[in-house]
C-alpha cells in the first residue's frame, strides 16, 4: 500500500451563509484546496464529497456529480460519502484508500453542509435522523438529549464538574475568536456564562446538565483537502506535505442504551488505537489535536478515551490549562465544533485542514502550536457509533 | 494493488415491500450474501451501503452505522455511498479500492432503496433531485422528460424505431418473468403494447416518444456482495469466485444541454473503456451484460456506446435477437431495470449479483448464458453524468 499525503487544504469561513448554495460552498473550499496544492491546470482523478443532509435540506442528490462539473474536473470519478457528522473523515478515509490502492493519484475531498436552512427544533430534528429509526427516533430522543444523559453519568462516575465544562467552552470560544474561519467569534468569560446573575439568561439549560454554551452552533460551511501518493507529494507540493500516517474507523452499538457502560466510547478508543498503531506513534507523541466537541463533555471524554489523559482526569486537565496553547496537548486550537461551528458534512474535513495548517506552521502565533510535528483528529458519528481518527505527520524536507 | 474477487452475492425480490423497512431489506440481502460466501462467524472489516434517498424518503441518515449494528458486525468500518442511480456500483468500486489498498480484507457492500413510500409524481420528483439544482430542477425537467428528448434525437439521428424500443421491453419483461427476484413478472406482447386498439390504453405515452412500457417501475429492493482479495477468495470461497477484472468510472456535464452531441454518452464510453483496459479484455470477449435500461432507449444506446454494436446498430441488433439468450451478447437476462425494477441504491449491486450468478453457472437453463466466462455491467448516474462500469471474470478452479 502506498503512503498518502495531503498537499492542499482549504476552507471557507463557517457561519450563516445565506448567499451561497451548498454547491457554491463546496466549490469555494475546493478551489482553495486546489490552489493551495498548486495544481493549476492539472486535473484530479477522483472527487469525494462528504455531506449528510442535501437530500433532506436542499432536496438535492448527486452532489458529487454536480461539484465535479462545476469545478471543470470532468471526467474525474465522483462519489458522495455519508456517515452522519463523521462524513468528512469518512470521505477522507475513502480518498486515502483510493490513493493507497494505486488506482488514483490526485484526489479531492470536499465536505460541506448548508444547515441553516433549518434552525431551532428543525435543526435538532435533522440531526436526530441519525439516531436509531425504530428504538430511538420515534421516542423523541435528540443528540443534545443523549449528550445531557451522558454528561450526567460522566459527572456521577468521574466527578466532572460544570466548571470544567465551562472551562472547555471558554477555551474553545477564545480560540474560535482568533480563527478567521470560525462561526462564533465571541470570547466568553466564566462570569458571563456561569458566575453572575446574567448567566441564567445568557446561558440557560439546554439539555440538563448541559447549558447553551456547552453546545455547538448550527452552521453552514465547507472544507477541502487534496490527497496524493507521498512520492508524488514530495515532487509537486509547493508547501510542506502532511503524511496521513494512520487512520482508524470503528463502529459501536447504534443505540446508547445497549452499551455495557455508556460512559465508555469504545468506537473512539478503537479508532484512535488503529490510527496510532498504523502510524507507529503514541498519544504522547501528538503535538496538537482536533476532537469532536459537539458538546463540551465530548472533548473531555474523548481526550481520555484516546489516551491523552487517564479516565477521570480530562476535566481537571482542561481546567488546569493542559489542553490550551502551550499546554501538554493543545486541543481544538481552531475553536473546535463549539466555536468553528459544525456543518456536519464539513466538520471532519475542517478538522484535518486545521491540523494541516498547524503542521505546516503557518498560523498566527496566537493559535500556532510551536514546532508541531504530529497531529490527531477524532470525527464522531452518531453518538459515538461510527468514529474515524487520523494521525497526521509533518513531512520534513 | 491486490486483485479483488466477489465471493458472495445475494438479493431479495424487488417490488413492493411495504412490510419491510429499508434497514430490514439491507439486512436480508446482506445476510444472503454473507451466507453465500460461507462466512459463518467470520466478521467483515468494512461495510459500504449504497443508498440515494433515505434522508428524503425515510427521514433517516447514518444508515451504514445502523446496518453494521443490525448485522452484529461491530466494530467494522461503515460508510454510505451516494451517486444517484449509480450508487450501487460506486459502493462496489469503493469496496474494491478498500480491498485493493491492502487495508481491508473482507468487505460487505449492500445497496438498497425503499422507493414506494412515494409514487406517481412524487417518485418522479424524488428522482429529479439528481438533476442540476439551478438550471434543470427549478424548470421542471424530470428524468423521463430527458429520456424522451434523448429518444427523439436518437430516432432522428440513427433511425431507431418505436418497434425496436418495444422489442427491448418485450425481451426484458420476458426475462424478468423468469427471474424470481424481478418486480415485474408479466411477459408482454407486441400486440398488447403496440399493435392493437388496446395498446393505446395499455401503453399510453409517458414522455413522448416513450410509452409507459419503455420505463422502469418504481421498486423497493436490496442486493449485496462480499469482496475480498483474490488470493483469500481461492482459499475460503465455497463457490466459484468472480474476479473484478476491471472497473471504470467517468463523469460528464451535469446537464444534458451542455453536451456537444447529446446522443453521445461520453461517460458511458469512458467508463467502459477504462474497465476493458484494466481487465485487458474487449467488448467482444463479454459473454453476458447488464446494462442500465431505466428507459428502453438506454439499453440500445449503451449497447452501442460500450462497443457491443456500432452506432446506429443497437436497435436493429435488439430486434434481430442478438441481445437475447443465445444471441451475440445477451443483455439484461435478469430483466434489467425495466423488469427487475430500479430501487436506485440497489440497482448497481443487483446488476453485479446477476452477473455473479451467471458466471457461476447457477441459474435455471431458461436464463443461464451457457459457459459464461466474462460479464459486464453499466450503472448510469444522473442522465449519464456519472457512470460506473465493471468487467467481471469467472475464476476457474
Amino acid at each position: 500500500m502506498r503512503e498518502v499525503a495531503i498537499i492542499g487544504a482549504g476552507m471557507i469561513p463557517f457561519g450563516r451563509r445565506d448567499q451561497d448554495t451548498l454547491l457554491d460552498m463546496l466549490a469555494y473550499a475546493s478551489l482553495k484546496a486546489l490552489d493551495d496544492a498548486g495544481l493549476g491546470d492539472k486535473s484530479v482523478d477522483a472527487v469525494y464529497v462528504a455531506n449528510m443532509g442535501a437530500g433532506m435540506l436542499q432536496h438535492q442528490t448527486a452532489i458529487a456529480s454536480a461539484l465535479v462539473d462545476r469545478l471543470s474536473l470532468l471526467p474525474a470519478a465522483a462519489d458522495a460519502i455519508e456517515n452522519g457528522p463523521a462524513s468528512g473523515a469518512s470521505a477522507i478515509k475513502n480518498g486515502l484508500l483510493a490513493v493507497a490502492s494505486g488506482y488514483y493519484n490526485l484526489v479531492l475531498v470536499a465536505g460541506g453542509e448548508k444547515m441553516r436552512e433549518v434552525t431551532g427544533w428543525k435543526a435538532t430534528d435533522f440531526v436526530a435522523t441519525m439516531t436509531h429509526p425504530e428504538v430511538e427516533y420515534p421516542y423523541g430522543i435528540t443528540l443534545p438529549g443523549m449528550a445531557g444523559m451522558f454528561t450526567r453519568l460522566y459527572m456521577e462516575k468521574y466527578g466532572v464538574t460544570r466548571e470544567q465544562l465551562v472551562d472547555v467552552a471558554i477555551k474553545n470560544q477564545k480560540m474560535g475568536a482568533l480563527n478567521p474561519y470560525a462561526h462564533v467569534e465571541m470570547a466568553i468569560t466564566k462570569e458571563g456564562i456561569m458566575d453572575s446573575r446574567d448567566a441564567v439568561v445568557n446561558n440557560p439549560v439546554a439539555a440538563d446538565p448541559l447549558h447553551l454554551y456547552d453546545l455547538c452552533p448550527v452552521s453552514d460551511g465547507a472544507a477541502a483537502v487534496i490527497l496524493c501518493p507521498l512520492d508524488l507529494a514530495k515532487k509537486i507540493a509547493p508547501k510542506t506535505p502532511v503524511l496521513v500516517a494512520g487512520f482508524g474507523q470503528a463502529t459501536d452499538t447504534h443505540t446508547l442504551q445497549e452499551r455495557d457502560d455508556p460512559t465508555e466510547l469504545k468506537a473512539v478508543q478503537l479508532a484512535a488505537q488503529q490510527a496510532f498503531e498504523r502510524a507507529k506513534l503514541k498519544p504522547a507523541d501528538m503535538d496538537v489535536a482536533e476532537l469532536h466537541d459537539a458538546f463540551t463533555i465530548l472533548e473531555i471524554a474523548e481526550s481520555e478515551q484516546v489516551g491523552f489523559f487517564k479516565k477521570g482526569e480530562g476535566g481537571k486537565a482542561a481546567s488546569a490549562g493542559k489542553t490550551g496553547l502551550g499546554g501538554q496537548i493543545p486541543i481544538n486550537m481552531s475553536g473546535g465544533l463549539k466555536a468553528r461551528g459544525h456543518p456536519v458534512g464539513a466538520t471532519g474535513v475542517a478538522q484535518v485542514v486545521e491540523v494541516v495548517f498547524q503542521l505546516r506552521h503557518e498560523l498566527e502565533k496566537n493559535r500556532q502550536v510551536k514546532d508541531a510535528k504530529n497531529g490527531f483528529t477524532i470525527n464522531f458519528g452518531g453518538f459515538g457509533n461510527n468514529v474515524v481518527a487520523f494521525v497526521l505527520r509533518r513531512v520534513e524536507a
